[in-house]
């Protein structure tokens, strides 16, 4: 395994796999990888010749009040787990270089990122368009494998590039959960165990839904009001948004057609978690514990 | 030479001459093609392999009371033109495939828009990056190949392809001007004859502005007044701006230090033209005859 910092090498290497015919896939992380990540990897491993992982704290995608300084990093850490997932390359750019000072130019995404996170979150899947494309342009894969946990930036990236005719499939690969069900993220390590503990209503709220979903209840509101209800047990927990929406648009919808996405975001003291589940009838087989 | 109008058709031709190794060069147009064109083919047929001109009149670069209906077209005599020149790919694609109902993906660059044209036309510079970030995607270039006659535009794409990583070359080449000075445009064509008459006097101001820095002159207030008098001789003309700027930010400057971009643009009765030259100590052999 190799680890690339510097861009015009990335790119020349990528340059040169192409053509001598081989496929690439890229894995974007922010790094501190888990499980979740390292599923998208076996994926790429399988479907491409050469598997790179991109490990960069993208600065663009926080706000000024966000965590961007405390976000967790350990590139020894991952090195060692991306080495054991015959990955090819780490390609990990220092945030100078990918943005100079005369950096100017942003890809933005008008409609899909009004909703969910893209609503209480400004600028942020501009910052994701910006460095995604970015990235692409460097380590031109073939493949790029993102995680359903963050459902509406896999949704925003798949309209970036059938917009931009860009030359990559985008794969989504499901959700990664812990053992009593909570979704993986980098960001579960801010929690306290009083926290981790209240955590938990998140995948047993969407369970709840799914229960509902599969006894036939179709109506948003109610669905809505059982998660709900069940997450507001814990007064730790802060709802920031709980929506039921089209599956690729995003918007609001009241009554469930042929699927929807039930899809939230709280606050668990200060630490910002996301979970979402499809409701569809080809789908009810979603592992939520 | 091939006609392509479908995007998956050209974006497969483009990988299939990268895979072999092959140099591909994009003149993107929007047709109603001059000489001015022909000389950036010129230059693509000896750089590369593969020479395709794009030829699309892009919709979402023209303000909403702007010339996009009446804007020139002639495939049929474009066809001919490029024929001669060797071209081996005309990529003309559809409105319709381009932006799809559901398009809503925008390349921004944010600084180097904001003057000259960028004030005049707003959403212009969107529209244009925008576009060539498709073409690029679409065509897959090594190099990229445009007219300093659009001056701001040059900057513009050179800034985004640098921004945003893209792996392609971009070429200014000189403007072609007509036997009395005219630089060449596809709107030349709206030019009633006294219209004509008067334009002659953009690129002889030019030409008196170069002949003053030329003898020493460095304030750009005393160089501007000699280009507004000669112009404003004509008041069937009106002008848009008439700026001497920084030649990579654009940014207006008061006394040329290491060299200048003279730039500007007028309404020539209902026609919009542009026009400029740069005074640099090593430029001072510009033909504006």
């Amino acid at each position: 395994m190799q680890t690339i910092k510097d861009i015009a090498e990335m790119q020349a290497l990528a340059e040169k796999w192409r053509r001598a015919g081989k496929k690439i896939a890229l894995v974007p992380t922010m790094g501190a990888l888990h499980e979740g990540h390292l599923s998208l990897m076996d994926y790429g491993r399988v479907e491409a010749d050469f598997l790179v992982v991109s490990i960069f704290v993208n600065p663009i995608q926080f706000g000024p009040k966000e965590d961007f300084e405390k976000y967790p990093r350990d590139l020894e850490g991952d090195s060692r787990m991306t080495e054991k997932m015959g990955v090819d390359v780490i390609f990990s750019p220092e945030a100078a270089a990918l943005y100079p000072s005369s950096f100017q130019t942003y890809v933005n995404v008008d409609q899909v990122t009004k909703h969910l996170c893209g609503a209480s979150r400004p600028g942020h899947f501009r910052g994701v368009t910006t460095v995604v494309c970015k990235l692409f342009q460097i380590v031109k894969p073939h493949l790029a494998i993102f995680g359903w946990k963050d459902y509406q930036q896999v949704c925003v990236i798949k309209q970036m590039v059938i917009d931009i005719n860009m030359d990559v499939e985008i794969v989504g690969r499901p959700i990664v959960r812990e053992a009593d069900g909570l979704a993986m993220s980098s960001r579960n390590v801010y929690l306290s165990p009083e926290e981790r503990l209240a955590a938990r209503s998140l995948s047993e709220s969407l369970k709840a839904a799914l229960s509902l979903y599969n006894e036939g209840e179709r109506n948003s509101e109610i669905i809505l009001s059982k998660v709900l209800a069940i997450i507001m047990q814990h007064p730790i927990i802060k709802i920031d948004y709980v929506k039921l929406c089209h599956p690729r648009t995003l918007e609001d919808i009241t009554v469930i057609d042929e699927s929807g996405v039930l899809a939230l975001a709280v606050w668990c003291g200060n630490t910002r978690l996301i979970d979402n589940c499809i409701l569809e009838e080809s789908k009810n087989d979603q592992n939520l514990t």
